[in-house]
């Protein structure tokens, strides 16, 4: 029992894909794929009310969601509460406790707060759901776990043997960490285990053991040499005001990912970003658009990643 | 007929609690709670698009009859009035009589000036429902009949030996004036009727009429003495800076509700307030998360309450 | 085919009433025809996502398309451009790129700049369609396709005979050229073809060929004259502002609808206005809800012309 299962280990929640046991990642990766290849389950969730819940805004990701319980037929309300009651003073616990009475089951939260969302989840009744939509720096799990289906889809499930750059503001981002528990999960083989390199300036990367195991260089043709994959992490422009950042044009000089610095990765590497994007920062069109990236795809399994999440804690 | 029902007596809108006949009311909290039993009935709004139509924000009372017409398998549209047409300068009346004639049939209207919801009725064609979801500080009649659902629950349907203690500011509320026209009404039994203490700095008691019948009090203590039900009203905190309040802190020693204070009502008493809380300052929280506190009841029965009112005017 | 037609001339996307040929959108306005009168279609769009993408705020327009797209049996998300990632920097093609990876097959755009929504076409995938719900000055079809609908109603399918006059800003209208458009393509008969006088100050008239074959007029009795149709159009309150009308006395004396005025018209004639109105300036109140005013009419058949476009692009 941890804070996202129950006694006997079932997901009540998705909290973190940290210590995330490797069959639970492997079934909803499993069933992340068949929503992948189109099918619905308007059936799964009809009857049931689902909200977003986000005290930090992101339309990308709420319409995301909001496309897999649809597509689960699910009721989907939005609760925008960065301009609502809590703006009152009513506390975020407060809000969930309302809307888990008027009878909402399942609270997809976004809080910029880290560790916000599990705090809520230790607030809900049993019968109601928590999926985290990024909370702080710490956890974006849906985000991992639609990174990995990719991955799989592109390089198949021994994820062992590859060699994986992860190159930016890794310091910042949920994204990463959750790319990084997943990694960690479902990277290890027979005698062998995945290769990650992890780039990026000093400014930008953490040093409270996130990146244990990782290489780490700030040499970004080092980090992408003979790769098969590489994910790159969008700059937040706040860094430069913070002074993390000399400029963008330096940023996208040493860490821009270019069609040049892509040939030395593998030949069929493949190129993620989680978006929204900074065109010519942190990747150029030319990549972004070009054949070895699967940045849509991405964007594609998210829908199909979260509907399997809904699914595994909101069905039957 | 009155303005919200029709010669044969049936409702037509639901602008008010005031004057309501009983058989009215009773039959409303009756299918109100069979509603509140988990019972759906999602055939019953099918094909029939409502719309929130607020002219003052209100994220949760919004989403309360959201998830009602959800449940009633209405299509659930919202307009948000503050940022719309309105302020390209159309008229209310405009924006009503357009909606209309789009297609929608019911409309949850809240309004920050009294009657402005009873005069865009009056504006409505036949066949269309406006449901008030507060006008200013006249009415909140689905407040009234969630907390009628809930008092009933705890208390049986024989209101007329109750004791309630309306506490806070009753001058600014639609809420208080919703739930005076109730017990008024449901308050009445043979030879007896229901004891309402009402109490509040004077600042914050109207001196209009509202209060005949109700005892006045600036004692909290003295109100509370044997109570069956203590009904808390939310303090605006705008009320500080018009001067009718000194502070927060004053407000809350005098009139705050504590676990102390609470033993001077009845043993069994509940309490019930209509949200958001100012927690620690009409109430502690000691009180709001107490075994004696209906203050989520109220919530989940809410959505029960609209059920029932938007099935009365929409449905067959 | 063309920017809106397959390689079959069947209609992939819609952009634009310019050049349509007269079966396809006589076509177009049998469908709305039968939608008008009630018909609902839950099934055609079942399973489908739509979203209403706009890039400038018009809540009206939006609940017309939301409610058409609702009684087709459509999933409907809204995607408030102006609030979200697309202030992250996205560009308006990566936000489109990434609702369509997401698996949305209709996309409602609006956007303030002319071509803007073509150019959006032009990067969508095969099986996506856009619809055109307004471009900088250019386009308006579906207004255009509702006030045709409505104009048949109330006249016939012959337009050769009638005589329109078209009244105020048409230098900024697009909904004035998207009825050009469409006047003119149904405005041709045997031997004949229709009348269309355009009427307003110098200032707010376009002299880019938007009037050929228009008589034009700075004279409204003489526009008015004999007229079968005034329409008449929204003033923007910008355009006294940009020195554009002197104030809005002088152009309601000058350019306002009254009754009075109204009887220089056939007795027979129609007013239109495609909203909001302001009232008292390009039409007073007694002919905008007077007997031979047509303007909620044209809401009702905005949400039918909405269903058959939508029904034509997505449906089978």
């Amino acid at each position: 029992m941890t804070a996202q299962t129950d006694a006997a280990g079932a997901l009540r929640h998705l909290l973190t894909l940290d210590g995330m046991p490797r069959a639970q990642f492997t079934a909803l990766l499993d069933r992340a794929q068949h929503f992948a290849e189109g099918h619905d389950a308007r059936g799964a969730l009809a009857g049931i009310a689902v909200c977003t819940l986000f005290f930090e805004p992101s339309t990308r990701t709420r319409m995301s969601f909001t496309l897999a319980a649809q597509r689960l037929g699910a009721d989907v309300l939005s609760f925008d509460a960065s301009s609502s009651s809590t703006s009152k003073g009513e506390t975020a616990r407060d809000t969930l406790k309302n809307l888990e009475a008027m009878g909402v089951r399942g609270f997809i939260v976004r809080h910029k707060q880290d560790g916000a969302v599990a705090e809520l989840a230790a607030a809900a009744n049993p019968g109601t759901a928590l999926l985290n939509a990024g909370d702080g720096r710490s956890n974006h799990p849906t985000q991992g776990l639609l990174d990995m289906l990719t991955l799989r889809q592109a390089k198949g499930a021994d994820f062992s043997r590859l060699k994986v750059a992860i190159v930016g503001d890794v310091k910042h981002s949920r994204v990463a960490r959750s790319d990084l528990h997943a990694l960690r999960t479902l990277g290890v083989g027979e005698g062998q285990s995945i290769d990650i390199r992890v780039c990026g300036p000093a400014s930008l990367l953490p040093d409270d053991g996130t990146l244990a195991g990782c290489t780490v260089t700030h040499d970004l043709d080092a980090a992408l040499e003979g790769v098969d994959v590489a994910m790159m992490l969008r700059l937040q422009r706040e860094r430069m005001e913070e002074g993390l950042v000399a400029s963008l044009d330096d940023y996208h000089r040493d860490y821009g990912l270019t069609a040049a610095r892509l040939r030395r990765a593998a030949s069929d590497a493949v190129v993620m970003h989680p978006g929204p994007m900074n065109r010519g920062v942190e990747i150029t069109d030319e990549v972004a658009d070009g054949p070895q990236s699967l940045i849509l795809t991405q964007v594609r399994n998210g829908v199909a990643a979260r509907m399997a999440v809904l699914e595994a804690l909101l069905a039957g």
